[in-house]
């Protein structure tokens, strides 16, 4: 994890972005990563916790019609989060990221481990990838936010330049 | 902090309070330890992680001329922090936290280690407890979450019923 922390932020500094945050299952483990090191007030903005469904509606602006429809873990809900982040903030790039981190809520169309994750540009489109992770709540989160860097990661190198 | 974790939770489910963090120089780590154990949602909200002074102001009202006085670091800020995170969300119970986490940004008047802690309730005063932590980053991260659940588990310690 150390490894692409460091090499995350790198990134991000030589393209000169500023990342933004919006969790729920993670509930600030992402921005606690990423404020790990030294000098990460250049890559990192901030971020939202946004643990409840009220908080993704008032500070994200995650429409409630969106939540009572497909649920709060949901690819449309990832990408509203992602999109409310950059549009809040003036941050570059945005990670999110909503999931069942159990042991509790799961059920059989949404079983614990499942998460998905937003992330893009600002201006640009926001992707979702659907994960189903292993293991208990501690596991479930740490490979959520390994996997959420890695998308960020990934969308930094098909930057030019 | 496991057994202090688990005190702060048992006792915000007993009085029925929601809590808000907001985050600087942990930059999300008091909201990953409180959604660090199952059926945190009954207790914790969420939260904002406002590394930069940008977000400070943009999602916590935090006035620029406050930041420009004091700085960042400073007893006002984490009273305004706190202040904010509650009317932002209509949580019951807020805990901010500003300071310099190191190795570097410390100074004479305000060394690494530095630390301000706001909490209070909602309608209530906002308190606001100075710091001086000693280690290295991470323990002075370490210690600051620490301090916020303490504070934290003071005010309800002292609540009615």
């Amino acid at each position: 994890m150390l490894a692409l922390l460091e090499t995350v932020s790198a990134r991000l500094a030589q393209k000169k972005l500023m990342l933004v945050s919006a969790e729920s299952c993670t509930g600030g483990m992402i921005g606690a990563v990423m404020t790990d090191r030294p000098g990460s007030s250049a890559v990192y903005a901030g971020g939202f916790i946004t643990y409840s469904n009220d908080l993704k509606t008032r500070l994200l602006d995650v429409p409630e019609p969106m939540l009572a429809q497909y649920g709060a873990v949901s690819a449309a809900v990832a990408q509203a989060m992602a999109q409310g982040a950059l549009s809040k903030t003036g941050a570059d790039i945005a990670i999110s990221v909503t999931g069942i981190a159990g042991p509790d809520g799961g059920s059989a169309d949404k079983p614990v481990g499942l998460v998905y994750i937003g992330y893009g540009l600002k201006n640009g489109p926001i992707s979702v990838s659907k994960h189903n992770f292993t293991g208990d709540r501690g596991a479930v989160r740490r490979q959520t936010v390994e996997a959420g860097l890695r998308h960020i990661l990934d969308v930094l190198e098909k930057l030019p330049g």
